[in-house]
């Protein structure tokens, strides 16, 4: 692509570099941006350059926060007994949309995964280890994807904690709503056969 | 979405305001860039506030340009008596990727369309019509999207140059009706600017 600005040209390539972005839509959105009146394609900028300078990854759970503690480890309305444990931040903000949860979280920022060489040290599951102990958590929810890596994750961590007074439970794994049973994977409907739950009528949903 | 971060939040909406950027989307970029490093993300809005504070038209033909004067303009190696009329500057990028133009632009900014509103004194006409005077013109290739408005436009400017010792040619139909020069492949485009037709104001679409 032939350009007759620099600056349009290296806006493209900025908007290119980002993920799933080719460089005739990084054109598009360079365009639209120069397109608008200075202070929208600034604002643009200014915010991004922000997170740059602000965004921190929480102290105690490594979620993202603007300050040295997140907003969800600061909330005293959470219940701080139960911990949901999740691989990276974006589980995060997916569990809150669901409005389901109401305690805290831990992001294990990865999973142990032997083969591209990440090991327990290499992953939150030390300050997990040390919050159990100090927090007095009672449950721990671990909602880590259902592959080989997550569930040796899992087992783990179930492990080290073994004689620890607390109940770890897994997120359900079944059919998704709306899924097809026809399509779905054999260990996927074969767990929702196992894990059969008593038949309630004014279940919501 | 639920965001810890408001910093996080104020890049993944400045995303989203981009056309064709969903939310889920917006949110997989912010997040790319909050991962790099900070001079990476800082490099990238950079690149956006620059192509803002630099960004400017070209004086002459209305491309973008660094300067008051792009960079074709300025090319001592592009004749000069033969102008390119398109309807945008991305226009231009386009048939600047054919490699088969060697002539200078003019950016129209627009069709006329009286249905919108749009009439030839608002999009760049006159100063069209100042070049083909001062400059010498010879030849004017309109390059304008085939649609009842370009095709509107491309009448009006040859009614107002019947007089003018200048010849006029459109390029080749190998556009299909309603379609958009910009995403015109480049062979189909290059062609149809080898292959342009005088100009008869009698012939149909």
């Amino acid at each position: 692509m032939k350009f007759s600005s620099k600056s349009l040209e290296e806006a493209v390539e900025a908007f290119a570099s980002l993920p799933g972005i080719g460089k005739k839509n990084a054109l598009r959105m360079a365009l639209f941006l120069a397109g608008k009146e200075k202070e929208k394609s600034k604002g643009f900028a200014a915010a991004i350059s922000r997170m740059s300078d602000q965004l921190k990854e929480c102290q105690k759970c490594h979620n993202y926060a603007d300050e040295e503690i997140c907003a969800i480890c600061r909330d005293p309305a959470r219940r701080s007994h139960t911990i949901c444990v999740v691989e990276s931040a974006r589980d995060v903000m997916a569990i809150e949309d669901t409005q389901q949860f109401s305690g805290r979280y831990h992001v294990l920022g990865g999973v142990i995964s032997p083969i591209d060489g990440i090991g327990p040290e290499d992953i939150n599951i030390n300050s997990l280890l040390d919050r159990v102990q100090k927090e007095g958590v009672e449950e721990m929810i671990m909602a880590i994807s259902p592959s080989i890596e997550g569930e040796t994750t899992t087992y783990y961590i179930s492990q080290r904690l073994s004689k620890a007074d607390v109940k770890i439970s897994v997120i359900a794994r079944g059919i998704s709503f709306g899924g097809d049973l026809e399509y779905a994977d054999e260990i996927t409907l074969g767990r929702s056969i196992v894990g059969r739950l008593p038949y309630k009528s004014n279940d919501n949903l």
